[in-house]
C-alpha cells in the first residue's frame, strides 16, 4: 500500500520533500528522483535510502515505480513536467507556481479536464496550518458572521538584494492570494497596490513595504501588508472581520519567558520553522489521497490558475496604477469540472 | 490654588466632564454651567456642588469666577464660544470638533495667534491613553526602528440609525486621524477610502464597514478600519509597522478567565469604559497647565483645524472618488506659533 | 466639601500620599503634616502648597483645620496614632501594618468599637487594582463556579541584604493575606511554609523564594510564592481556580512589541508603577467616603488585624515547622460591628 | 527499512497506537497485535491493513516479523510483556505504567541491565510536546536562570465516578511527576499531598482538587494542582521559576475569536487533543530509534520505575500524612546503566 513516489528537483524544497515523504510521512517511498545538478541529485538519493536517479523528469514520470510525481524543480520547468504526468495518468503535486503564466496554468486546467480526473495538487501549504483551517472554519461556522474584510501581513527576515517587487508578489503575496480565496471561498476580482515609505533595509528596485488590497467576487476587501526586511523573524498575521466578531491568528508560541527582556515568545526565525507542520499535513493528505486512489482533494489546478492570474494583475497594478484604484483580474470561466 | 472652570454644553459628555472635574481631578471646581436646555444645566448643577447657572455661554465665559472654559456644547456652536475665550483671554477645553468647518478652525488659529499665547485645548483624548503613549514612545525610541506604515481598526458595537458615513468620519475617524498625526509626528497630505462588503447590520446611507487610508509627509501609509456596527463591544486597534519590528496596542483586560466559554478576555462595552482613563488624564494635565498659568500642552487648535480637513479630504474622496486613488489634504501652511 | 487631611510621617511613602491627595485626587487638601524629621517635613510641606508643619502626630490629629489622617510613619507608631484619631473621632487612614503586634491591633479594634462608628482604614490597596477587582467579581458571580482553590505569585526584582525572611512575610507576604481574605470573603485558618531551593541572589538569613500555603475557613487552599530578587522587575499573579472555571490577572502590559527580543510586553519595574492606580482610587474611595461623613467602607481594623495575625502564624510556621503541616491562626472572634 | 511493529492491547489507547503507526509515522508497519478481546483485535487489524492476530502477548513478542513491541495492554500485564520483549532481545514500548508497582519495574530495570541494551521506552509523551520541550530548553540554557520551583496544574474536564485518589495520582499526577524530573534533569526525593475544598463535582472517595508538592534533589519544590472535574476542557500549565526569569507553556490555541464571548481561544477538549502532536512525534523517535539499531533515547525504564515509586509516595502521603510534611521517596540507586 506504500505510495511511490518520484521527485523532480532536489533542490532546497525538493530536498526538503524527499526527507519528509521518507521519513516524516507514513505510507510513502521515493523511489526516483532527478535534478538538472546530477550530482545534487545522486547526493540527495544516498541521502534518503537510494531511489533511482533518472536523467529527466521525463524518465521519474515514465518510471513503472512511481505512483505519484512531485514537481520541485525550477518554476519555469513546471508546465511540462505536469503536463506529462497528467499525459501519464500519474497524480502530480507542484509547488508553487503552477506555471510561470495564466495561459499555461490555463493549459494544464484544459489538459486535466480531457484527463477527466483531478490529478493535479498545487503547494499551498498554508491551507493545512491549524491557524489557518481554523480561520476557515470560524468564518465558516457563523461565530464572527458574515466576513466583510480581512487583514493580513506576511513579514520576511530579510530577502537577497536581487529581489524584486514583481518576485515579492510571485513568491509571497501569492500565500495571501491563494489563502484568501480559500478562507473566504470565493474569486478575487481586482486588486490595488499601495506603496508606503520605503525601508532603508530595501535594496533598489523593490517596493518594500507593499500593501496588496484585494476585492472578492461579493465585495469583501482584504488588505495585505508586505514586509520582507523585517529582520527579527518571520511573522504572518490574518484577520478576518465578521458583522458580529473577528477571528486572528494567535501566534503565540509555545512557551512565554519573562525575564529582562519583558514577558516574551519567541517568532519563527523563517517560513520553514512556521509552516513545518502544514508542510508535513499537506503531504500526509495527498499521500493519502494517492494512496486511497482518490481524486487530490487539495489546492487544484485551478487554484493554481487563479494565484497566477491574481499575481499578474498585481504586477500590473504596481506597474501601472499604483495607489490609484482597482486592476481588474482576467479569470477565464471557472470550469464544471472543479465544482461551483 | 483651585483651578475655576466653567462648563458650556452639559449634555451627556459635558455633564460627565462636570463630574469628572469636581470628583476625580484634583484642583479643580466648576463653578459656573450652562446648556441650551436650561432645566438640564440646573439638574446638572445640583447634582455637582451648585455651581452658578449662566443663561448663556458668553456669560459663562466672562464669570470672573471661572478660570478656564470648558466647551461641550453642540458643535456648530464651538467657533463662537472659543473664539469668546480667546477673546476673553481664557484657556478654552473644546471637545472635538474645535469647529465644524476647517475655515472655522482655521480663524481660531488666526485669533489665537493674535491673542499671542496657545489659550486652546481639543479634546483628543487618546493622547493620554496608556497604550498610545506607550506606542508613541515606541515609535520615536527606536525599538522597532524608523515607521513607514500603520493598522489601525475602530470598532463600536452599533450606531443609530440615523448616522451616516460623513458622521461617521467626523465622529469616529477622526480619532484615528488625530493619533495617526501624533504618533508620527507628521502631517497627513492624501487620503484613500475604500468600501468593504456593507454590513447588513448597517442602516440605509452609511458604509460600514469602511476603510480609509492616510499618507503622510514622508510616506508612511496608515490603513484604518471603520466598522460601527461589530454588536461584540467597542474595540480600538492600532499597530505601527517600523523597519525592524512593530508594536500594537495589547487590549488585553485586567484578568483573563477560562470557562466553557474558553480563555477569555473582556472587551470594553463601549469608549466611555474605554478611554475612562484617558478622559480623566487628558483633563488633569489641562488643569494643571491651567492652574500652573502655563499654555495648553495638549493637543492645539493646530490639531484641530488638521484634523477637520483630514476629516473633510475623507468626505471628499467618499463621494467623488472612492476606491480610486487618492484625495489632497489642503492644509494651509503650519504657523511658527505652533512649533516646527 | 473639601477633605482637609493631616499626614504623620513624610517618609517615601508619606510624601508620595501628600503629593497624591495635593494633586491627583480630588476633594482633598492636606492642611497639616509632620515627621520624626522635620527638616523633612517641612521641604515636603513646601514642595506641595505649605501645609502647616506641626511637631508631633498628636498636634496633627488635634489640628482642628483637619478632618482625616494619613498615618505614614514608621511601623511600630501607628498604634498610638491611630489610637489618637480614633479618640479624637476623626477618621483616620493607616498605612499596612495596622499595628506591630495582634495585640496592638486588638486594643485598636477595641477603641473602635467603643467609639461606636468605623474610622479606621487600613492600606490594602490591591483591594483597588482593577484586575484584583474583576477576580473578586468573577469569583463572586459563579462565571467559574465555588473556588476551590487559588495560586499567586508576588515577585519583587530585589531586596536590600538587610531584609529578613520576617520582613519578607510582614511587608509582601502580607499583601497575598489581605487579598485572600477579600477575593474570597473568609478567614485564613492555617498557613504552612515551604522552602524551596534557595536564589544566590538572596542575602543570609533570607528564604527567598518561599512558598506560603494559607488554608480559609471553608477549606480553600491559596499557595502563594514570593521570590523578592527576580531581577527582572516587579511580577504578580493570582489565580482562583474555581469548579467549573478559573480566573487570572492578565498583566498584559498596554503594548505588544515584536522585534528582535520576540513578541514582548514589558513587566512593570516596581511596586510604585504596578500599583500606581490602585493607590489613587484608595484614596478617591477614603476622601469620598470622609467627605461624605460615611463610615470608612475599605480596609477595616479587623482587616489590619486578621493580617497581622496570620503574618504572625507565617513567622511561627517558619521558625517551628516549616514544611511540616499546619500551623494554626489564633484569631480572636470577629466582633458583630465588622458585620459577618 | 520498515520497522515491523507488533502491538500488544487494542484498546482505546493501543488502537490509536495502531493507527499512527499505520497512518501517521513514516517507516513503521503494524504487522501482529493481539487482545484480551480477540474480536476487537480482529477489527482492528482489519481496520488497519490485516496485521495478523495472535492469540497471546508472547506471540506477538514470538513472531519474527516483529521488530518492536508496542504494549497498551492492561496495567498489570505490562511486567510480564516488558520482560518477554527483553527476553527476546526486542525493543518494547511500553505505555505508562511500565508496570503497577515499584517492585515489578525494578524487575524491569534488573533484566534491561542483564540485558546490556537499552530496549524499554516508557510512554511519557509530554517529553515530545514543544511546549514541554521548549521549557527544558530554557531551564537549561540560562535565560531564566538556575530553577528554584515551579507551578504546575493538570486539569481533566471529567472523570467517571469509579475514579479514586489513588487512581488520579497513578493515571494523571503521574505525568506531572515524569515532566519534573526531566525539566529539571534531577530526582524527586519528597513528596506532600494537600487538599483543598472538595470540587462538588468529584465523587466520593475522590480528593478533588488535590495540590501535590515535589521536593528534587537539590530542592527544587514542585507544586501540582490535580482538577479531574473542571468541565470545561483539558487544561495544562506549567511554569518553571528560575533566579532571573520564568517560563510558561502558553496554551494559546492557533486563533484567537472576537465576539459576544469576549476576546477568547479555545481550550482543548482532552488530553487526546492536546498531546496529539506529542504523540506523534513520541512514535517518531522510537521508530526512527529501533529503525536505525539504536538504543532507545526515550524515557528509560528507570524512568518508569522513579514515577512509579514517586507514584507509591504520594499514595502514601495522601493516606498517612496528608497536609503534614514530606514523604520520603525510596528509591534504588541508580544503576549506572542509566547514566548519570
Amino acid at each position: 500500500m506504500t505510495v511511490r513516489v518520484g521527485v523532480i528537483g532536489t533542490g532546497m524544497i525538493g530536498e526538503d520533500h524527499v526527507r519528509r515523504l521518507t521519513t516524516v510521512v507514513a505510507g510513502a517511498a521515493v523511489t526516483a528522483v532527478t535534478d538538472v545538478d546530477k550530482d545534487r541529485a545522486a547526493a540527495v538519493a544516498e541521502r534518503f535510502g537510494g531511489p533511482t536517479v533518472h536523467a529527466s523528469g521525463e524518465d521519474v514520470i515514465a518510471d513503472p515505480d512511481v505512483d505519484g510525481v512531485v514537481v520541485a524543480s525550477w518554476g519555469p520547468t513546471h508546465e511540462e513536467y505536469v503536463l506529462a504526468a497528467i499525459a501519464a495518468g500519474k497524480p502530480v503535486f507542484c509547488e508553487k507556481p503552477l506555471a510561470t503564466t495564466p495561459e499555461a496554468c490555463s493549459r494544464i486546467i484544459d489538459a486535466e479536464i480531457a484527463a477527466g480526473r483531478r490529478l493535479v495538487q498545487v503547494g499551498f501549504m498554508r491551507r493545512y496550518d491549524p491557524g489557518y483551517r481554523a480561520l476557515k472554519a470560524v468564518a465558516a461556522d457563523g461565530s464572527i458572521g458574515l466576513p466583510l474584510l480581512a487583514h493580513m501581513a506576511h513579514r520576511n527576515p530579510s530577502v537577497p538584494p536581487s529581489v524584486t517587487s514583481e518576485m515579492a508578489i510571485n513568491d509571497s503575496v501569492v500565500h495571501e492570494i491563494d489563502v484568501t480565496r480559500w478562507l473566504l471561498d470565493e474569486e478575487i476580482t481586482a486588486v490595488m497596490i499601495m506603496s508606503p515609505k520605503r525601508s532603508r533595509k530595501a535594496a533598489e528596485g523593490l517596493q518594500d513595504p507593499m500593501i496588496v488590497v484585494f476585492r472578492t467576487a461579493s465585495g469583501v476587501l482584504v488588505d495585505a501588508e508586505l514586509s520582507v526586511n523585517v529582520q527579527y523573524g518571520y511573522d504572518i498575521q490574518a484577520e478576518i472581520v465578521g458583522e458580529t466578531g473577528n477571528a486572528r491568528l494567535a501566534n503565540a508560541g509555545a512557551i512565554t519567558v519573562t525575564s529582562e527582556r519583558g514577558r516574551a515568545a519567541a517568532v519563527p526565525a523563517d517560513w520553514r520553522e512556521r509552516f513545518a507542520g502544514a508542510y508535513d499535513e499537506e503531504f500526509r493528505a495527498w499521500i493519502d489521497d494517492v494512496g486511497a486512489g482518490r481524486e487530490a482533494s487539495g489546492p487544484s489546478a485551478w487554484d493554481g490558475y487563479a494565484a497566477a492570474v491574481v499575481a499578474d494583475a498585481c504586477i500590473t497594478a504596481l506597474h501601472s496604477a499604483p495607489d490609484s484604484g482597482w486592476t481588474g483580474v482576467p479569470l477565464r470561466d471557472r470550469p464544471a469540472f472543479y465544482g461551483a
